[in-house]
């Protein structure tokens, strides 16, 4: 049983009708409904509540963090956003949806700006797969077509990513790298770029799939610990101190 | 012409004998010497200077900034860390030495707790060419034999690199990735393990080899700079209204 | 159930003493054994076979092919190279053992020499993890020691594996790539070092838990097939004829 | 100087008139005059040459090849394929353009299909940059816009790129790889997409100054030769004979 708690900032589903319209119990909810038979323990966590929800308790039993998050970035604490880091590098999965790019924890694990180009103009996205054996794209047609999304456009100032699953084509002529997967410590992490706040992207079963392909690609491995700091030698020869 | 700043913490040299010995000037003043007729532009910094020497106009006049520090990584303010990390994401080379892996910096662009074993024991490092078309290799000799060395031994906790140049054998029987580039940004990173401050390994031409090449590598590509937020399309089309 | 079919040459083990007393029935039957406890559905095929064991029927109901060659790599046909290289362009998995890398098939898909450095001096080796969070990896500790092992050194000549996952240190002082993954096509190849003839290394437990990891990762995903050739638009525009 | 040998198989151009029109002394003669301001020593070479203009004198002397070949792959001869594989393989650079995915030297060092979805109408191309401080892109604006082009889709079956610098965006929808680098014994290799034998590409300045740059690119390292074979101990130890 993998443990998912999804984690949106939820609060254009509050305040901004549009989005309301689309997402009336917000957007984690939407995506939890979505994932409901796949057979996930799943627990959803917002940025009001408190210590957004991402309490010790809850992050440390905690397989599979989802992660959606916009207007809001600067209202995550320091503290929880080093929490969240640090678990990711001890193993825990990591999935970062859409404006999650900009979100605190996903930029200091990346280490870089993580901006990009962007335009809100409805228009149609066109998702690739250009990794078909990948475990994420299993069961995945060759491509998702959404009718209508925000366009993120290239260049999408990340590291190098360890995997490229997926890449978009939008109608207004722009490209992005869509899904990409990165290691940081134990943790496995993916980067999936659809689901602007106005549009019923996580309604979409395609979509869908994608995450919870996700979802068991970053459950994490058991893995005894990693061990670091002062070690006697594994093959032992004459010391020369110094 | 290339503006290189060497930036060393410039402490066990001042109290530790046993280091003084080796490099009575410091390790950034053997480097600076070892490079010296590559035809680059050097200059040196260290912790104790103002803003460690590392002003806005060093800072924004280095092509490529060669890093070794250990004891005093947390005497480097959070300001000049910053200062650092953005420049490298700006374009600026980044030559990470040794015990830099753990330095502000470098932690700062990894995303990752760059914890590693280690063992001061005076024994032989092998340090083996797994990339011999690139350029960092380039007229280095498949191996690089170090007498004695610190061993650093896996599992290295960074990111995937994006290319792995050097592996090291240690007498002991551990290994580690010695030679790894990483792209942040616009900037370019290398870590490269040898040169305890208690050994003489910045003397070594081999060694020296591998830096020289790795400032070249590293000096910023003359490139339109990137350009992030809201764009228009490039192929118009019949926008939707959101 | 993955069906998992092992092939080895099987020529050592019926001339040479020293190799029938550690595989008096072969390496592939020692194989065999040691996965037998994971569920998979094992067969075993060997070079003197009619087609080499490798029939259509049964290449067609392979879901993972482990290959062990080294003295009678050229009695391989190359008809039958032919098909496996093209099953694994499909989708099956391929794991390449030792000696395996100069194997027809494997260099096929590697389009490299895949030479390397070698000694059969009875060293000590030791396999260390660098990527601990690999699926390969799981439940296998940091480093794998064999007390006698033959030595391959670095440059090992393939391509830049898509993910390293093990690194080897020889007590001569070499270090290898051990365990590397490739995808080609829909298949996914992992090669693994050990496996000298001479040593007893299948009967490790911890060698073989690699080994049925490597088939569990390898194990094809259920992915609707690639489609090729001649496209019409997924948009619509107004086409301009050449 | 870097001495730079064209290959194109000169049929279209001979035969179709559209084609003949665009090129009328070939697409060779065509990219020679684009590159001619680089500095290189430029040769060219075509199909219905004696050895296709490749001869054992030709190969020795070129440090980077370029190729370019549609509809008559097939009739390049299966000796110097093998000839120009091991070239590069011994460190001779070679530039794959458009249609060159489908050539015998390309397809043998990939090990794939190198297959692709593709459609002629006369569409646009954007290709973007998502690789901005790589030396390929040097000097080159974030995006190229190709008024009318070949369309070429994904999934483009070819190993995991080494480093992926642009991708392109069709007007009918799809994306592509477009500029991807891989290594394959000492030799570098970048395939680069555009280029239709119906189109001008080859006249625009931003398409040549991509393939000049991977020109300077793809020029082999001056490195020591790689040592394979039966190696002596570097660290003696005492031998167990076997």
């Amino acid at each position: 049983m993998i443990n998912v708690t999804i984690w949106n900032e939820y609060v254009h589903e509050k305040i901004h009708d549009q989005v309301k319209a689309v997402y009336p119990d917000g957007l984690h909810t939407a995506i939890a409904a979505g994932l409901a038979g796949e057979g996930f323990a799943i627990r959803t966590a917002t940025l009001d509540q408190p210590e957004h929800g991402l309490t010790d308790e809850v992050l440390n039993t905690t397989d599979v963090l989802i992660w959606w998050g916009h207007m809001a970035h600067d209202r995550v604490s320091d503290e929880i956003t080093a929490k969240v880091v640090q678990r990711v590098q001890q193993g825990m999965g990591f999935i970062v949806l859409h404006s999650g790019h900009f979100s605190k924890p996903f930029k200091t694990l990346m280490g870089t700006s993580c901006d990009l180009k962007w335009r809100v103009a409805g228009e149609q996205e066109i998702v690739w797969c250009v990794n078909p054996s990948h475990p994420i794209a299993e069961g995945v047609e060759s491509k998702i077509v959404l009718d209508q999304e925000e366009m993120y456009g290239e260049f999408f100032d990340i590291p190098t990513p360890d995997e490229l699953v997926f890449v978009s084509n939008f109608q207004g002529g722009e490209v992005f790298r869509s899904g990409c997967t990165f290691r940081r410590g134990s943790g496995k992490i993916f980067y999936f770029r659809p689901g602007h706040e106005t549009y019923p992207t996580y309604y979409q079963p395609d979509v869908l799939k994608v995450i919870s392909n996700a979802v068991k690609w970053a459950y994490p491995a058991r893995k005894t610990s990693n061990v670091f700091g002062k070690s006697e030698p594994v093959r032992p020869f004459k010391e020369i101190l110094v």
